[in-house]
């Protein structure tokens, strides 16, 4: 397909295709002619990709181009590639948490027995929360985070469980692993609000004090 | 204390208090002579909560004065601050999500027996995500949802749960109703994060196909 279908069918302006490609985020198409490209499903399916990763989960350029690095990485594993989609969330920089958070986060962390890299970015980002939350004169014990560190687990392993990799090209796959780990935190986010107003009305719909 | 120990305490540069002041989001302090004003403890936190919520969660000026008035309406419920917390955090406006995407949410709900507003603006949230992951070419069946919603109502259950009532202060209530809705979010999302990895690495640490 040409230029003007692939924009059709992927729902991308043609400025940002062009755009994309001149970041090297979308393959070239096969020239057909001089300023003429020939394009095909795997260049809708990459912009579609960009496209939602951007609008939905608001993924700056810098971070797509990183995602994109991973798709297209033969050598990279699953795991690995989960850690590029979460960088890609986070893309920082941030002011660092105070040791005494980091600690704390590191005791739980330890509690749980999960394994996690000493640069993963969630870490700083749960022990700047825990920062937040003590400013505001909220003591934060470990435990206190239980619930959500086992809804987390939960969440994570049917996540995880549900990648079906067998006998499928790696790149759906790996793509597949980057749009679960960024839209499916957006369905966990939205769905805690909305269990928020259920149980919130259960609790407190006449005014309190 | 007068404005450079307000400054000082609540870690909110001067420009910013005045800015805020000007904006009805902190109340006046004590005047004490012509261009002097004494302020307390309450200033302090005022600015604490807002500071936190501006920088951690990226609330918009106009969303926190929303949140500063569901404070200051002693009418309004704990159930109803929740839901101002909720529209703070998704100010909008957005594309209107497909109707298919929204049926498959409404029966979601329905089937979880969720009491949600027709206007809860994670109803569209969910249901966006739901058709980013179709025009990904993802499936997305309610049933495909459900480890994600017992996730979501654990984490509410326990967070609706920590808020004591009893003889405390209404406005010292709705600010750990509005701090506990919106910061809790953060936690949760980190640690999503951090089970992610742990669980992948478990799953795939050695190079997929």
């Amino acid at each position: 397909m040409r230029m003007a279908e692939l924009s059709d069918r992927s729902g991308v302006p043609v400025p940002t295709i062009k755009w994309w490609r001149r970041e090297g985020l979308v393959p070239a198409g096969r020239a057909t002619a001089t300023n003429q490209a020939e394009y095909d499903q795997r260049h809708v399916a990459r912009l579609r990709l960009l496209s939602v990763l951007r609008e939905v989960a608001d993924v700056p350029t810098a971070a797509l181009r990183s995602v994109v690095d991973a798709i297209d990485d033969p050598d990279r594993s699953l795991h690995e590639v989960v850690g590029t989609a979460h960088a890609a969330l986070d893309p920082g920089p941030h002011e660092p948490a105070s040791e005494a958070a980091s600690a704390a986060v590191d005791t739980l962390l330890d509690g749980l027995g999960w394994a996690v890299g000493v640069d993963a970015p969630a870490r700083g980002s749960l022990a700047r929360t825990v920062d937040a939350l003590r400013t505001l004169g909220r003591t934060v014990e470990p435990d206190g985070l239980i619930a959500h560190a086992r809804a987390a687990a939960a969440v994570a392993a049917a996540e995880v469980n549900a990648i079906d990799v067998d006998g499928r090209a790696r790149d759906e796959v790996v793509a597949d692993v980057v749009v679960g780990t960024i839209l499916y935190e957006h369905v966990l986010t939205a769905l805690r609000r909305l269990a928020q107003e259920h149980v919130s009305r259960e609790r407190w719909t006449m005014p309190e004090a």
